[in-house]
């Protein structure tokens, strides 16, 4: 009687192995052009599966894009904190220029993190939003626990604080890529040049002066 | 040889009152159901015109809530300079309070503050998005002179306020309107209780240290 559930370990596993194929088709084509242009007809063309066949491992296109979500924050958080806990001590300016430049860094997490409020979490299961919220405040507690050891913060001030910076880092990566057309309006139309947006600086200016001004009402 | 010109000018205003009336019914859908769920369909049902006559007016869905974008612009502009102008000096805890009660005060130009970047500029002509970029950017102006003269700021920090309490509304709104359905499993489930998200204490904390973190760097 080992033999169903040899067939069943192997078919867990070739399941996840379809999962893992689908998600690198999601992940590239995101990179590639921009997740709001990636349907799932072009997921199901790159991983070489017909849409049908693909419903049976996602719900929707935008389960395969919340999953990504969460590995994004997963690895964000990972090479946030792996930054910051190497610091014996560090200024609200250091810590705003390492917020700054690992989401700058990271532009489908940026574009990510403005697409999951807004279209993500509202085409998919009450479980699977349940499970992302659950998997993000995890990383929230972690990224917090920094936060509070090197600024003093409190558990308020760094959920603020992480809201802040990727609530800012997915409007700024909305408003900075607004595609080679108006790019090409922006740049070459005097008037129009605040409409140019750079991530990082302006990312970085942010939290900068927000996490100075929560350390002056802490001090 | 006057019948003409009166002609001319009794049709264009023909066509300004159908076009109020077309904002007026997206306005109203807008406000009832959430900008990402009114379709072109529904605002010609509203107003009693075919799809194909309302596209006469409009170009797509997406400009006829630019122009509510661009209204909604002037119109918060006109009421939080309406507070600022009022008052001879005004601490950044004051001016936090007065951008976030204002903003919080406006749930669909909150929306709309998020959708604009992301959906709506992008499915228009070159030239709806440079009438609407010169709005916004006019209305930017002034809001920077209140706070030049309240605060002290640099144009600079002026914009940088603007687009962290405009890119902060609409990204908070986002997050406070995940529908009835993750609405009633956050505050169902005390694992998610940090899902709950309340726009205006929010935006006031996140402003209030901001503005106090570049006043800071000032002096």
């Amino acid at each position: 009687m080992t033999e169903p559930v040899f067939k069943r370990a192997r078919s867990a596993r070739a399941k996840q192995v379809r999962e893992a194929a689908i998600l690198d088709a999601a992940r590239s084509l995101g990179r590639g052009h921009g997740v709001r242009d990636v349907t799932l007809t072009d997921i199901a063309a790159a991983v070489g599966m017909h849409k049908s066949a693909l419903l049976r491992y996602f719900e929707t296109r935008e389960q395969i894009f919340l999953k990504l979500t969460a590995e994004g924050w997963r690895e964000w958080s990972a090479a946030l904190r792996g930054d910051l806990e190497g610091r014996a001590h560090a200024t609200a300016d250091e810590v705003a220029a390492v917020f700054a430049g690992t989401l700058a860094g990271r532009p489908m997490f940026c574009d990510l993190l403005a697409q999951a409020p807004m279209n993500l979490e509202r085409n998919v299961s009450i479980d699977s939003v349940r499970e992302f919220k659950l998997e993000t405040f995890e990383e929230i507690a972690l990224i917090g626990g920094e936060l509070r050891r090197l600024l003093g913060l409190s558990e308020l001030q760094t959920v603020d604080t992480i809201a802040t910076a990727t609530g800012m880092a997915g409007a700024l990566r909305q408003m900075a890529t607004p595609g080679p057309r108006l790019r090409e309006l922006y740049e070459s139309d005097p008037q129009l040049g605040h409409a140019v947006v750079e991530v990082e600086p302006r990312l970085y200016r942010i939290l900068a002066a927000f996490l100075a001004g929560l350390e002056d009402a802490a001090s």
